[in-house]
């Protein structure tokens, strides 16, 4: 599996023992994220077996505790256990003077560097790239600045028929431009076509995150053709008034989305905690999306 | 029970799935206290169904995170929860901006009043006080500035006979001051003797709660004869010169300082992350002082 993503808390703002606060785990080839950090993430990450020092990157949604609460003590336990790796974090600009504060107050210094990326309430965009992926964020419509996020996977190198390409007796030095869907020109004037040499890519995978938000048709253009959504539906039908002036979702919504967006699964979560099961939120958005799922804590689920 | 102690979480700095870390629960005579409110702790108050609304006060002893990062993040959920009552927080000065700005950046207004009092780094003394109990601070030997709390129960009133009492056929005003231990002179002079009346009072109880610290024999005035001393204990013998660079405590100087107290029993924890059980921390610590056990997550004792 070359990029999935693990729930690791997907309650909502009132946690309960089994529906910590909302973070995330994202595993794509070999970068390793977090996406928002309740509180008691870093227990959870234990729990799960996914070791803290290997993360690259933390994502903060928005500046509600339920989403950023157990990341100073995620940094903290980094540092005991002697992190002296670099770690990207993203998220709300306050939140930099938040971190070092409180870092601060406890007389700790930390043995490796944060760089905080600031993302502006009005951001919308390219947040990292690498060589193999690209993060992008875009506005959800909460009550206070809240982004989502969309990691998509570049599109990967074709794959080289090497019984072939060996008896060829081509140079090496045509293996990358060749995987690269370029044809190459030899020294004496021959064409040489990747197509020859060379089979489809695999399909690249993408992964998109809106949590807290109201319903928003304004998301959909940035998640367009998403394989796995994972949208908040705090709500059923119930309580749509509700949804509306806390600025949260319906299951009913979230699934609309989803449609609209051609997203592949749609992944739920966030539920009130006044309910004790996913099954009314389900149904309700199955009128709607039929692949829909419960994001169910420590559920880890294959995107590419 | 009228006076006891819940252990929430008594891991160290760095949590795992049942070393939560540190918190407490105190209940005495219908008074409710949080001591220290490490990440996580309202998940372990809703946990062992203890009902977070009728907290009073809450007692944070230093800013290292594992004494409390759920601390922003209980409040949250009070508010939600629809909280009017005020609470009481004493903690070192710097929290109260702590707790504000949090609350601030997330677009929260608590519908509650937060009264903050400051510990003063150098403070020691009475800093809570009503009719059936007083709570004091002192200072440990952190890294930081670090204070320990003991919970007395005052004296209680002595016990009415109460068939003696309504066959003399004295006025129901003599009660108070019998209680009280107090002699009354009637309107023809006779004096009426408590000590006819009244058998004495059940014992009071006392709490103290020392964590972190190292070995610090200026603690022991303060908890002379306490009932239930929690003093952490990081490390075993093994460690003993790793506890004293990072101001901890191991399982036999914990012990020490019961011995020393007089202390009734002995509860230890905050066991470093390295220890798989207590087994050995207990067996140090009983060469010093034999009624000591290990405050389990969870462990409800009585104290009076």
């Amino acid at each position: 599996m070359s990029f999935f993503v693990q729930f690791l808390g997907t309650g909502s703002a009132l946690p309960k023992e089994n529906a910590h606060p909302s973070s995330q785990y994202i595993f794509c080839q070999n970068r390793h994220f977090l996406i928002d950090c309740g509180e008691g993430t870093q227990i959870q990450l234990r729990k799960y077996g996914i070791k803290i020092q290997k993360i690259d990157a933390i994502f903060i949604s928005h500046l509600h505790g339920d989403h950023y609460f157990g990341l100073v003590g995620l940094l903290s336990s980094m540092h005991l256990l002697g992190r002296n790796k670099k770690i990207n974090i993203y998220g709300p600009p306050p939140l930099d003077q938040i971190i070092r504060s409180q870092i601060e107050v406890g007389g700790a210094r930390l043995d490796f560097q944060i760089d905080f990326h600031p993302i502006d309430d009005l951001f919308e965009g390219l947040i990292f790239e690498d060589k193999v992926l690209e993060v992008k964020t875009f506005r959800l419509k909460h009550k206070i600045p809240t982004h989502g996020f969309i990691i998509q996977e570049k599109a990967k190198p074709r794959h080289l028929i090497s019984d072939k390409f060996k008896d060829s007796g081509l140079s090496i030095a045509f293996i990358v431009p060749f995987k690269n869907s370029q044809d190459v020109v030899d020294e004496t004037g021959v064409i040489w076509k990747y197509l020859d040499f060379t089979t489809a890519s695999k399909k690249s995978g993408s992964y998109a995150y809106c949590s807290d938000t109201a319903y928003s048709e304004s998301i959909i253009d940035h998640i367009q053709n998403v394989d796995v959504l994972y949208h908040e539906a705090t709500f059923t039908n119930h309580y749509v008034s509700r949804a509306k002036t806390t600025k949260h979702s319906t299951a009913e919504q979230a699934a609309q989305i989803a449609q609209l967006a051609k997203a592949g699964t749609l992944f739920i979560g966030h539920l009130s905690a006044r309910y004790d099961d996913p099954k009314q939120h389900i149904l309700e958005a199955q009128a709607f999306f039929q692949n829909v799922k419960y994001a169910e804590e420590g559920q880890i689920f294959r995107i590419c």
